[in-house]
């Protein structure tokens, strides 16, 4: 149940394809040269898999507890999450002026990949203590910056995101939790959040837990709503901790996976009321919790992309090792390992080439927000930030979508033996469960690349990319061989139906919502295969121009490619044709609700 | 959690694509009429809806459970197994002259779909003794017939298979378990089976084990493989309870799902031998197995529709229910049930066709099994036959994989809850994902369908199943509205990839079996995909036609028809591209072991 980090694989698509040089250059990352990211991934891919990935399944069998209100994580995280903490892994992409690495985004990224691929309930703390540090950045107070960011880098505290309660599910206007000012700037807070990630636990001393909470003469929806900071333990001025809060975990879940990951109902001013923060300005606390979420959302999207990778590992490591069957071309008269089997080698590469299309778009959304923040140019700044914002429902929605599908061909992959939980397969079929649910619904990633990044712009952002993806074809067409040949149709046809499929959404999202809305899922898949399709493109081309370097390296890159067009992008136009029906919406809402 | 078999969907199929009329005329069936299907199939749903409906959550949360040799079932299993048995559940489609009812297989598909739409686990205890008791008939001696079937029929014994050793999954040329000749007609039995569903267990009195051995002279491979009867108590003459035989269950699995269900190691012997009795003829084991396997294989795609449809009714249930947001064409300014959301409907209409297709298709199968076997003239039953077990690894292959996509929809549909085990939407998606692995993994059933069933005539069978696909396009064709047309227009591309997958079949597996091997799952989920809507097409015709009769029955299925044209055939084309890629298996096999 080993993990090796993929490191050569990940430098690849950091240099070739996201352009790790340029990231390099940019003003505030002198020191993240090529070397920086090589030793940087190095450290990573030694520590998640020597101390964390060995914890996994010990986190499956042995869950996080709930007692009392207090919840014990699974033996052996404690005392990783320390060394995760020393490690300074927490600070990777954070500011050096709060203890942070600040070092690109394109490098924290492997390093979440590893991190989640190791140990997907573990990283779980982490990746809500990001989203805390970046709220705070965004909208926090000096003092509150300079109180709290640095004991969350450092490990001594963790964060938390509240935004869940029993009525308020996707629909956050339904918010209720209620914030009643004391006169002395701070807050009383009251009211139940449930699904609270890390929510309580044992791994830190404090537990910081921003919250969305209205106040009493706050508008209606979601115009009404405000970020609070509520501690666990109240902090002094001097950092040091207070009293209790009136924050009480009164249960966890019993979930199908994320097992070791405590989630949990927490109860706020069932004795007097918990004292909260305002974060910011009243009433603009869902903008600010957009800004936490996008960042967890891409990193949501790379646990998809983690956990697609480790279940391909197992299934490599199987594959290679149990011996099953003659081979149907009489190649051998004895079984042979079952990876000299057509179909086996069918659904590793399955695996393999969705795990790699997807990682190479998100490393280059990671690249994008990095020029977003660095360029000195704002106006060159807007257009990265716009493709990034683009690019993350989609890294969001497709990377989780295809984990799932990754990690039940994992257990196919071992036959019986995959359906015995001592084998650890099914761990990854039930652990990638939540990931198209938590931090929105693929729905609601499919509504957001709709609403706010296809429409918004009249599709001005996907435009450009559809043109930065003829560019490739073209470079496509200039090659000889059937790699190319077969990219070149298959990227051609599916760039063709995704810009066909934009064009409906443009045309039809006013008068035809419904009709629109019926294929936003659709939508989304077609762009996540179009887009990494392309960037298997992109891979293919730059491993085509280094194959004498390293022939069995990059040969494995091109049959890679190969693939991913021949099986993946194949599906395109099947895709457009479910979305642009001739008969619109009739086919999805002819049904009337009684009639289900 | 409750189940409510929807038995006037299950009549529609039975009566206008099965053809249950023809099938009730049929020698031998006289008491078969649709009166008597009607009756069957309330009484049917009635005790699954009220007896095994509410234990399947029961047996998931509280499950089989192992000590010291013997196995205890989930409280109130064994009371329901004696209910089933009462009630003649195990009989229906065996012999009345061995106390079965002698009704066609038609009518007794739905009741096995409903027994597994109820209760998954407790319907694999009866599964497997209707593959013994299919066995026995097959092959078994008179007497042997006379001393096991009827009580396998009551419910007084159950029956198990025995295929599987450790190092025999899929390959059973490996089977090791030995038998030696007593000389009074008699064998002794050594060796470890694994993987034994209902191997032990406290339903019933006895357990008859049809074990797969090697006698000591037996050829090597699969043409030195026995079937031999091992019953857990001997049997005397009298059909009275001997002594404990040896055969010992040494521990079961701890799964994924299908928790209630036990799934044993027997170990065989290991006090002197465990007394069996040779069934049919000495190295004959596989052929007969293949009887009873091919049986079981038709079950399993049963289970997968049973299992799909138990989670679409769950799905609708918390659609209607569940309030959030408000609807994306602004028709309501408050929060609505989430049925009105368009990627709601998507996802509930998605697992609705899916299942009513493969319904419709494992039906008609269904009924080419009742016309092989009772139809007077030799040439059409051989026809039929034909048919039949072309349709078998279809049925199997393809209703399995897509009862794992529609109980993943079924988690989605419930977001967050879905991921809460207390809800009961979990439960299905770990249920399901045995489906596809257990009676031969998806690629078996694809080898099968390649080898067996198509290329052993030559394509014959699939060329008559196409020319029947071309009729009914005809008939499409005259009809007009958008359903038709939709249908039209995806069930010709549909039919013209398969035709065409066909012909890179038979041309192919001879001269590169590994390109067509490594399509081979593909070929399936393509041949699944078109003639279920194939089906679907049919239901669209008939439901036309009567529409008047009863609207809102009928214009449901045409919606539904229209949906499966629109979204499930549409990826027709892309999986032919898939399969017959211009690089044929080059862009499979191009990736050396090393390069995994």
């Amino acid at each position: 149940m080993s993990y090796a980090a993929p490191v050569k694989d990940m430098l690849f698509v950091m240099k070739e394809l996201a352009d790790l040089e340029r990231i390099a250059a940019l003003p505030g990352f002198e020191d993240a040269n090529l070397d920086t990211a090589q030793a940087v991934l190095d450290e990573a891919a030694k520590f998640n898999g020597e101390v964390l990935a060995p914890l996994n399944f010990e986190g499956d069998k042995n869950p996080s507890a709930w007692r009392d209100g207090e919840v014990t994580t699974t033996p052996g995280f404690k005392d990783a999450f320390r060394q995760f903490s020393d490690g300074g892994w927490q600070g990777v992409m954070h500011p050096v002026e709060y203890e942070g690495q600040g070092l690109p985004k394109l490098i924290a990224t492997p390093c979440i990949e590893m991190l989640n691929a190791a140990n997907m309930s573990f990283a779980l703390c982490p990746l809500l203590t990001d989203g805390a540090i970046e709220a705070l950045l965004t909208a926090g107070t000096d003092a509150q910056k300079q109180l709290y960011v640095p004991k969350l880098i450092s490990g001594e505290w963790t964060g938390t995101m509240n935004l869940t309660e029993p009525q308020a599910g996707s629909d956050l206007a339904q918010v209720r939790t209620r914030a009643e000012p004391q006169g002395d700037g701070s807050y009383k807070l009251f009211g139940t959040k449930i699904f609270i990630t890390y929510g309580e636990h044992d791994l830190a001393k404090n537990i910081v837990h921003l919250v969305l909470a209205r106040t009493p003469d706050a508008p209606e929806g979601v115009k009404g709503i405000s970020l609070f900071l509520v501690p666990k333990f109240n902090v002094n001025a001097d950092g040091s901790l207070g009293d209790r809060n009136d924050v009480q975990c009164v249960s966890i879940e019993h979930k199908l996976g994320i097992k070791a990951s405590p989630t949990a109902v927490l109860q706020y001013g069932d004795h007097g009321g918990a004292a909260g923060y305002l974060i910011g300005e009243e009433n603009r606390g869902l903008e600010y919790m957009f800004i936490m979420m996008n960042a967890a959302r891409f990193a949501v999207g790379m646990q998809g992309i983690a956990v697609a990778d480790r279940a391909y590992q197992k299934a490599v490591a199987y594959a290679k090792e149990r011996v099953q069957s003659r081979p149907a071309d009489g190649s051998a008269k004895q079984p042979v390992t079952i990876i000299h089997h057509p179909d086996v080698r069918r659904m590793l590469a399955t695996m393999r080439t969705l795990t790699e299309g997807a990682r190479s778009l998100a490393y280059v959304a990671a690249a994008h927000s990095d020029l977003a923040r660095h360029l000195p140019d704002e106006k060159a700044r807007a257009s990265h930030q716009a493709i990034y914002e683009f690019l993350v429902p989609i890294v969001k929605g497709w990377s989780t979508e295809m984990s799932i599908d990754v990690a039940s061909l994992g257990v196919q992959m071992h036959g019986g033996m995959g359906y015995i939980e001592e084998t650890g397969a099914a761990q990854y079929y039930r652990d990638a469960r939540i990931l198209t649910i938590y931090e929105g619904t693929t729905a609601i990633q499919a509504n957001d690349l709709i609403g706010r990044k296809t429409m918004r712009d009249g599709g001005a952002t996907a435009q450009a990319l559809l043109a930065q993806i003829d560019q490739t074809i073209a470079a496509l067409a200039e090659r000889e061989g059937q790699p190319f040949a077969s990219m070149h149709r298959h990227l051609s046809a599916g760039s063709l139906s995704l810009a066909r499929t934009i064009e409906f959404v443009v045309a039809k999202v006013k008068s035809d919502p419904n009709a629109v809305f019926a294929g936003s899922v659709p939508y989304l898949k077609l762009a996540g295969i179009v887009l990494s399709g392309w960037q298997m493109a992109r891979a293919l081309l730059a491993a085509s121009d280094k194959r004498a370097e390293d022939e069995s390296f990059y040969s494995a890159k091109i049959a890679t490619a190969q693939f991913f067009a021949e099986h993946v992008l194949s599906m395109a136009p099947g895709i457009e044709a479910s979305i642009v029906s001739a008969s619109g919406d009739q086919g999805i809402l002819a049904l009337r609700e009684d009639q289900f």
